[in-house]
């Protein structure tokens, strides 16, 4: 009933292909923004609909708009010209019998909130306007979905793979430090990254963008010492994830002969010109790897009962990191979930695991198939721990 | 200067792995409505600027958020209970000294006839509520682009692939028979079409969505013989593009003795509850392939001049395609460019070419190299030609 | 039970008092524009209703709000930069029982026919975006209000005056010379137009505002010879009125030798940065007459059948009219209504009838007094005859 | 060049007629929350425009629309089920030479805080989604405004009256005593309020509307013996004012038996349903009163400088309550001021000033004539002196 395919794949390892491009977009870049908004707003669902109902209702509030506004940055000091203008979208359960549930007030003060709680720079009163068109689902979806059945609500596709290369690594590590170090220790620096690795061979350009909060820096000098600093930084941080051959750029759009900083008076580039909408930044593990099989469902946002264009998702990555765990001589492993419509959610129309095995080695893939199948029918079978996992946020999901 | 590399690629070609996922989104789905928007208004404002300026300038409409509306089908009528909203979002030029351009007049203008000319069952005036929120882009990337130097705008990449699989060919000519042939003879099919088909082996799914008119259906037994009929001739039609077997499935989601069946008013699923926006559906080759390398940039609304998100996607694209046509035993091919912010396009920080000879075979390979070097080259070269082809909407982007 | 009150009221009436000052804002007017709006959306809610329910359902659309455009207008062309938006708002019964009613779709449509049917110059799909946010209303004012039993829906007050003086005649036959002959023989003059008359004493500054349509003014000396030719039909009109001394002035804000003119694209200034909203400006005699008493409901859009702030001032000048038309020695005649919630609409608080006799002569008005009574108990008995006068739009609203 | 003319007026003052109809719509009334929005955007674009330049810049904020949300209030709880949404209109000066001013996040910024300030059960944050449409002026008007000079923008018109009657005062001072007194030892009362008076010969009947805060009731019987207190408490204070027969009436549409209040989670009734505009409740002295001349400018948000639409109608009230002040026998007096476009704003086109004298006495208006023209000189000469009490908010405005 699971339809379970494992099977060896003979080709080269991205880590040992030619070239590779790697990308994430940050917390506070425009399309990561939306992305948390929809994400937070779904979970604010279900928390309402379990607090109310016992179990989480339909909806899907994958789509968010952010249209940038304007800014007049300028060292030590800048001042917002135009509020950003975000447009909360979606479709969810707002009428239970005669019971009401406030789906749009819920969806405005999760949004408000995850603002306020992320971006320190933001003032989410005043530095933005806000709307919510998330209406109710139409009568025919809803009449399909039952949440509790969980049934696919949709012919759907999911995609993960590991181990991560090391240029993948690098960009995840590189990102994990501006936030969690730099940031801390340097208020100047905003919440709006950008890393993008590219290597050819054995060279890697790594190439970092980071909006900088004006207010804190006195003066060109300032910024372009941070500068400095940061590039260091990262390139000490860089060696030790790789031996590869390192460049690092900060901010190349920079020209200070011209005085063009990458300045931000909130430390997000939304603040001026800079759209965002969901789905068209990192994938669920965080990256965008066109290397790699992505799927291009939006998974923030969506129901983490019945939508499989999430579930498939999350767990195709989860059944891949665990086979890289458990299993030896694996050089690469790509899982590829596909569902079918209207039945149980864990009874796929095909789970098919390919594996590159160190070597290309037959015997290894032998030995492995049988705990790959087990590995894939045990995930499957306690995909419903996926939802507890995304309602507390325990989950990347961007 | 141009940095071509091609390469050997020893894998197994798409066409014969194991599984296979392709999809498109119709024109009329909310996603390529989306698209189709974004493009439009892009196409509208080159006009505009070519004919007071003589030259195309900065601007990027590449976001439209499509929130859907409310609808009451019935076989033989049917109400919109609730216009669909859309939101065009973007940057563009509109102060030049002191002219001043009617950017958002033309958007709105070019949105509204994108949507009476593309779909007749809606009536762009009243089923539509339309909001324009394209603002003035900032200085600082106003000064970093000069359309007319032809500098890359950011650090992109794009992605192409040749030739298209069995399975991709019979999603892409599928959709061509709905809209060109079935469509044309039945008045009852709406544009909102969405294809899928998973192979799995030898055996094909082929899962066909398609929102039906309801004035034009005077019943459930008219709508399940035009089902019928329809799955008749898109089975007639995939034989003879393959020869795997074929299960055609028309609009899973009906259940008949629910009276649920995929009505529409319009014959567009917006007008009920789903949401579209760009950039999440089909990718320039009007594709959705996640078993292949692919690019998150939207393409559609991007400029036409010095976008490399849009101009890289549809040129590796142009490139596989010549490479395929001219050179022998090439069982795949894709090509990766990737930009340098700040350089001239047709200097790409690397064009990485991988070739899949016919049984891997390495004096194949030799004998092709230096032409696949000399497209490349010839193409770069000829990058400015993309832009004229693109402003008379002769390339597909969606 | 009609608490009907007649009394004589020494005063000086309006027209013999020094000053006067009495306005009309045209058709095409923003606030007039925002007025005929939410009238045609409520006129059409009531007819669906109708046609479902066989009688006129609680709803109030009387807020319209027009944020006016800019453009660039310009003798022998012009261009629309940026379009109107228009945002309808208000409150109507969408849901019975499980019937669902298009409010919003019906809502869209009417205002949009009404742009296309009395505007002529303006692109009603291009040069406006409209927005509709008409929500159900609060299930506890829908409890009071039963639209059958005809119950006051609120403690409002209506009030109506009749003869007009030669001023205010002056004013209204100004503007319907405007619009109903000079405007149909000369496209150049356009909807919007305001006409102010200002008396003091014997002497009347009438100032005329007109929209002129660029695109059919060649030239500064055609604009200036338009306006010559409009003055002098408005004086010759003028003297038919009154013996007065009357002063014409249009367009007094032009600045030829600044190259300034009443110039426009559409006809109507919203289209340049004029904002306009319902009920600020004409009464429902069509006139504003700060030196009579007037009530500061706006009439249009509110629902015709329990919405007194609408009846009571169409009713008070009805009322007014047919005593100065039935009774004889009337020198001015004011009629005050108000209403008690919840009691039927034909029980007023007060009906508070005040007439001024010819030479104040108290005999004239003991033998006006009972056929006065007469006359209001008459119009109050007949009151349910009005709803259907204004769905047939056959009464005047501002 | 001041053209005051003075004459007495032989009528019967409002005191004396039979009947009289007197309303107020307090703070948190919609169309008074949209009143207060405008006027609060238009002081802080003031003060930004001294801060950056010196004097107040062209600009008009009188214009804001809200639309109601929907809640669910319940004794001792309540919840909001739909965001209010607000949308701010009006043109304002952003660009000067090469700064732009933030004037639309100034907006946002001074609408909220108002909001904060002003509605102690609002969340602000979450209970209210705000746009903001103000958009640069059409060069036309600012051409011919020029704020330093202090020219009459439009023809306009202002009124004003004093002293007030029994039955004004006594609206007043309720809605006075509702918010300062009551409300200050009650939390259960709302800043939405209305009160009106309808007076008969010497009987009136004073109708209260107070929203109620739910979360502080905590049951119908707490609710009704609140609604008593309250109206023995504006009866206690009614008849200090007023020998008249006073009924007072408080929230007449509660059906306790029906289970019918007048609750609000907020305190204010555009939670749920209520929409307001600028311009459609009070007039600048804090009543609405169908018995006087009212102008139907509205006086919110718009600039202080030349638009005579503001200024005349408070300089006319300040010059009705000096007459009255300063000039003994007299019974009523009325202040009509009209601009002429173009001319300084010190120079009417009339200044009218009327008086009715105690007893119609000729004697006593000879003997007071003289020093109403002083007066009126006086006033006019200073009317500069408005503009900073306004922007200090000093003066009432609705």
């Amino acid at each position: 009933m699971k339809n379970i395919y494992v099977e060896e794949h003979n080709t080269i390892p991205v880590e040992k292909q030619k070239s590779e491009v790697v990308e994430r977009k940050g917390i506070g870049h425009p399309d990561s923004v939306a992305d948390g908004l929809a994400e937070s707003v779904s979970v604010a669902l279900c928390k309402e609909y379990i607090k109310e109902f016992g179990y989480i209702m339909h909806h899907n509030t994958d789509e968010c708009q952010i249209v940038g506004g304007q800014s007049e940055p300028a060292f030590g000091g800048g001042v917002i010209l135009e509020p950003v203008y975000i447009l909360l979208v979606g479709r969810a359960t707002s009428l239970v019998g005669k019971k009401r549930l406030p789906i749009r007030a819920i969806a405005v003060r999760a949004a408000h909130e995850y603002l306020e709680k992320n971006f320190a720079n933001l003032d989410a009163d005043t530095d933005v306007t806000m709307e919510c068109k998330i209406w109710q689902g139409s009568e025919a979806l809803r009449s399909v979905y039952d949440s509790r059945k969980r049934k696919a609500n949709d012919t759907s596709f999911g995609v993960g793979f590991a181990p991560l290369s090391e240029t993948e690594k690098l960009v995840l590590e590189t990102d994990n430090l501006i936030h969690n170090v730099i940031k801390k220790n340097n208020r100047e620096i905003g919440d709006d990254t950008k890393v993008m690795a590219s290597r050819f061979g054995d060279n890697i350009n790594l190439t970092v963008a980071i909006a900088m909060v004006c207010k804190y820096l006195k003066d060109a000098d300032h910024y372009m010492s941070l500068k400095e600093e940061i590039k260091e930084k990262i390139l000490d941080n860089a060696v030790k994830i790789t031996d590869k051959n390192i460049n690092v750029y900060v901010n190349t759009a920079d020209m200070p002969e011209n005085n063009v900083f990458y300045l931000t008076v909130t430390g997000l580039s939304m603040e001026n010109g800079d759209d965002g909408s969901v789905g068209r930044g990192n994938r669920a593990n965080g990256l965008i790897t066109p290397y790699r099989p992505m799927s291009l469902e939006a998974v923030c946002g969506k129901n983490p009962v019945t939508h499989v264009g999430k579930l498939y998702n999350l767990l195709s990555q989860q059944i891949a990191d665990s086979i890289v765990e458990e299993c030896s001589d694996i050089s690469e492993c790509y899982v590829y979930l596909l569902s079918q419509i209207g039945k149980p959610i864990d009874e796929p129309s095909f789970a098919d695991v390919r594996v590159v095995m160190d070597n290309n080695s037959r015997s290894s893939f032998n030995s492995v198939k049988k705990d790959i199948e087990g590995i894939v029918e045990d995930k499957l079978d306690n995909i419903d721990s996926l939802t507890e996992l995304i309602v507390n946020k325990k989950l990347r999901t961007f």
